[in-house]
């Protein structure tokens, strides 16, 4: 499904799956909704930590709208999280019935955006051979805090053949607005990870013979900011469910 | 005068002077400082307003500290502006007198940054040559507004010899933190600029035979938006007399 309205429109009525290889070429976005209240210390978690969370967009307060697509943020994702207190309290499929009006939505770029371009230059894409969500990862990097905001670095991981580890870097490098390069290659117990075959978020993937496994800064981390915060309320999109907009991945290649 | 702590110390002791050409190679700032209550708005603006608002750093509520520096923000600058109710009211060389504990600082990346990096490619710099400040125009184009934030787009300008003008976006393009590519090349009426002798902020340059306008956008764009809001208390510096950083211009390379 390469088309983004119609992929939307799949969400929107009830299909729930990991939008990896979904409208191919349309950047992705990370979803972070919360009070206004609270929405200067995500501003600036943003701005201190651009890596994981480069802003494609932030909305007015209470707006479900956004410039980047024809869609309404509260029912075109497939899966969302809604946090209270800190803690995950549900995983819906629609929060318009929890969403405020004093909501800021914080759309932040994904690292699927760069998938059909790492698959036009040969690098294979193990998670979605296996269809499962791509594995993600607390590391043991904290984020520079703000306000009430503090937490790990979270990445994505791919398995690279060692011989295209450099076209890797090459191709997503081009795109900082969704990441951009890797922020680390192999030795994952260097980032603090254990075990790649548990990973926080996502399921795991397959490692083959030859193969390095690759990490990306990843949009999950506001995420990993708000468990144990003190915002008494947020909406997400659940890891690996994101926000396809009707932005081509081209216009956020560096010198675009 | 190329050793960013020298150049601070001399305008911490009374130097007054426009800091383009100053501590060659290391990052120069434009400043805002204003109360935490209106400091979201700013955050929000800079985010959507990429190109004039490059964010270098902002600091915690009421720190005069940044970790671009070893410096005093009170201080270290040649020259600042204090704003009450949207009016500009004083131009001191230093505020630590009129200074408040709710004050956030925001540190704008400016093209003077580039300056040494355009002068190493052989584009010549009038501003430089003649000792005047770089000369800056409010435009015809509307920034995207945040809250009570609104205004022009502001541009600084260099002529640049025809044959020059490929190599002036070239080298700059690769420094997105600091402005980056001109956003207009040649026409100024098409920006809305009637008069090149008339700068809006700075002093006017001269233009010779076969030199083009070029224009980039400039770090006073917030100071235009400050200008008739409700911001009760700012304080920025005078254009063109800006905070000298530690961080060398390299850092902020493209795939730096």
């Amino acid at each position: 499904m390469d088309d983004p309205h119609a992929a939307r429109a799949a969400f929107r009525s009830g299909t729930i799956t990991s939008t990896s290889g979904w409208a191919n070429g349309f950047a992705q976005a990370n979803l972070v909704a919360l009070p206004r209240e609270h929405a200067y210390d995500m501003l600036l978690f943003a701005q201190r930590n651009p890596k994981p969370c480069p802003l494609l967009d932030v909305t007015d307060e209470g707006a479900w709208r956004t410039p980047l697509a024809d869609a309404d943020l509260r029912t075109d994702l497939p899966r969302y999280r809604v946090w209270r207190n800190g803690a995950l309290v549900a995983e819906p499929t629609d929060v318009a019935d929890v969403w405020r009006t004093d909501l800021v939505s914080f759309l932040i770029g994904c690292s699927f955006t760069f998938e059909a371009a790492l698959t036009a230059a040969g690098v294979p894409l193990r998670h979605v051979e296996q269809g499962t969500v791509v594995p993600m990862y607390r590391t043991n990097r904290l984020c520079r805090p703000a306000g009430g905001l503090r937490g790990p670095l979270v990445v994505s991981m791919r398995p690279v053949p060692a011989e295209l580890v450099a076209t890797a870097v090459q191709v997503t490098a081009q795109v900082p607005a969704v990441h951009g390069a890797p922020i680390h290659v192999g030795a994952p117990e260097a980032l603090g990870i254990a075990d790649l075959a548990a990973p926080d978020y996502g399921e795991p993937v397959a490692l083959r013979s030859g193969e390095i496994p690759v990490f990306w800064a990843c949009g999950v981390t506001p995420q990993a900011a708000l468990a144990g915060s003190d915002v008494p309320f947020a909406i997400t999109h659940a890891p690996g469910h994101m926000f396809i907009t009707d932005i081509r991945e081209t216009a956020y290649r560096s010198g675009g």
